[in-house]
């Protein structure tokens, strides 16, 4: 197969990251005869440096024209305690996701058998944990109208969702829902708010197509305590933007590390892939950082393309790397292991 | 000291848990001599079924003229399933909130040592864990501008905050955390919301007249995840209101059960004391809801007005009912004990 992958390496440690993951997308290539072609393009905080601009033109044309995107991370403390910037490393992730119309985004949560331990959850909650969190990504909060008024005194965020806003990724989530155990969670604050009495009614109307699937409502403020007390009940989640933004990483923990988790942001012609981790600029060039899950994210993005066999091996390795305890201070705190080093071995095992 | 309470059983579980929480009130006022007068009245769904209105008048007028309020809880399936509902138990609860101006929700969180296992994260994790949650109460997206169009295809809920309403609560967070650690994190989503950014700016500017507090920042997604990784780093937290809904309820899983956490809302006059927990409708009548969170906010409703030590005494009194294992199954699922047993062991040890 032929894929062209515009990769976005973006801030602090998404660079040593991506570079992992292309390593093991190498390897693929390699044995299995395919041809990966890459091309960098900025985004970010080193993007505003280097052009001004969050996102160029040149790495938005670049998405649209690439069968995917692999992105790193994105973010920089300098903006963040900020609040008079007025360009963001986040305006160029939220506009690349607005513009390539990703609408969904995917996040699986499963722990792997030896990391159970990891977790600060106890093995008995977490064991046989396995779910899918549906984050709608293009609307809610993050798109709505801003306010802030002259004096700087008073702001505001409008939250907005339309029904179609809402049916196109309630039928992702409930086809998803119907290939696994046949269960999906609606999570929102329907008692306060407008916008989540839409989407309970039109997820209940979207349901009526998949009488197979066992629909229920959870409040959000609920779903963030079940998410501990009990991660087996869920199948899949399916939420708005800024709770799935809250629960997945909540979920994070299940896994011992958020540096094991990648996700998939789909649209209807594109798709994206990244770690779910930000930037962690602390870490930036000390070869302490995860690369598991920008690799993982490369799996995603192989299964994506139907390149089922070869996400099997990635995922193997993965699990090889953990096994034999080939991993990050994150997971091991007395490690010797690198991100390369973690990297290496994994591509070596492909 | 003579005190006038106005009680709102309200829905579900209240009424049972809320009368726990009087006996022990009636304990300590015999026992130290004090006069608590207590007058019941209606809100949410009891309130709706009976005069429509989920606060009627006499309920605000009678709060309003009280020294405090308890509260049991409110809320009902039959309206959170019904998205075309217009009176909803919940506005009573909001419009309480606001009338009273209830800008302030203090929910203090610590486990229990006799009850370390009964939390699904780990006795390393948690051991030691003691913060206080200060959640903006009368603001946000609970009570900005709401929108759902005539085809019922579009809506929109209005977050919105002033200067004035972030510097109030700011300062409360402040002091208490100039009393315990000194370190105060605010939670928000600066990177993404505008009003986050206010709050950044307001709280920054706050911190000046506290330089003896540490301040630092954290977005909600990360926050809602090292709640779980690592609950020992906080002391005091501060945030909007729907963030503090969400990270209030999920840092009940520290304590083992949300049945063990009460709160008090503060505003410049008038206080009210409840039991987190919802209106577990399940429950209702079967003798098995935890009663000690609401018998804990009788406890904060005695500190509030300086009987420290009388709130000493339930306090001490809670744990004998933990230590010796009267709970109610959530926290011990063999268990013979009741709602009634527990609160009659409680007011009895007083
Ligand atoms: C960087 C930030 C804007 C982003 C978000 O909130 O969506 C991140 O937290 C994520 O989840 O991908
Ligand atoms: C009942 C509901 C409106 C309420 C809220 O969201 O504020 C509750 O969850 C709480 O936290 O007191």
């Amino acid at each position: 197969m032929n894929l062209k992958i515009a990769v976005l390496p973006g801030d602090g440690i998404g660079p040593e990251v991506i570079l992992q993951a292309k390593k093991a997308l190498y390897a693929i290539a390699e044995v299995y005869n395919h041809e990966f072609v890459f091309e960098d393009a900025l985004m970010g905080a080193v993007a505003i440096d280097k052009t001004g601009s969050p996102l160029p033109e040149q790495t938005l044309n670049l998405c649209l024209n690439t069968d995917a995107v692999l992105l790193g991370a994105i973010g920089d403390p300098k903006y963040d305690n900020n609040p008079n910037a007025k360009v963001r490393p986040e305006q160029g992730l939220l506009k690349l996701r607005k513009e390539l119309g990703l609408f969904a985004n995917i996040r699986p949560i499963k722990p792997y058998k030896a990391l159970i331990e990891a977790s600060p959850l106890k093995r008995e909650i977490i064991e046989g944990a396995d779910f899918t969190i549906f984050r709608e990504l293009t609307g809610g909060a993050y798109f709505g109208a801003k306010t802030l008024n002259e004096e700087g005194t008073h702001a505001s965020d409008l939250c907005e969702y339309s029904e179609e806003e809402i049916t196109r990724i309630a039928h992702l989530a409930f086809k998803s829902a119907q290939k696994r155990r046949k269960k999906l969670t609606m999570v929102d604050k329907a008692n306060v708010l407008e916008t989540s009495r839409l989407w309970r009614k039109v997820v209940q109307k979207v349901s009526e197509n998949y009488p197979d699937v066992k629909l229920d409502f959870l409040f959000v403020d609920n779903a963030a305590m079940q998410l501990i007390l009990n991660p087996k009940q869920f199948d899949v989640i399916l939420t708005e933007n800024l709770f799935g933004d809250i629960l997945s990483d909540e979920a994070s923990v299940i896994t011992g590390s958020i540096g094991l988790l990648p996700s998939v942001s789909l649209g209807e012609k594109n798709a994206l892939f990244e770690p779910i981790h930000g930037s962690y600029p602390q870490a930036k060039g000390k070869n302490i950082a995860n690369p598991i899950a920008s690799i993982l994210a490369a799996a995603l993005l192989l299964e994506h393309f139907g390149l089922t066999k070869e996400a099997h091996v990635v995922y193997k390795a993965v699990e090889k790397a953990i096994e034999y305890k080939v991993v990050t201070v994150d997971l091991k705190p007395d490690s010797k292991f690198g991100t390369n080093e973690v990297g290496e071995f994994i591509s070596n095992f492909i």
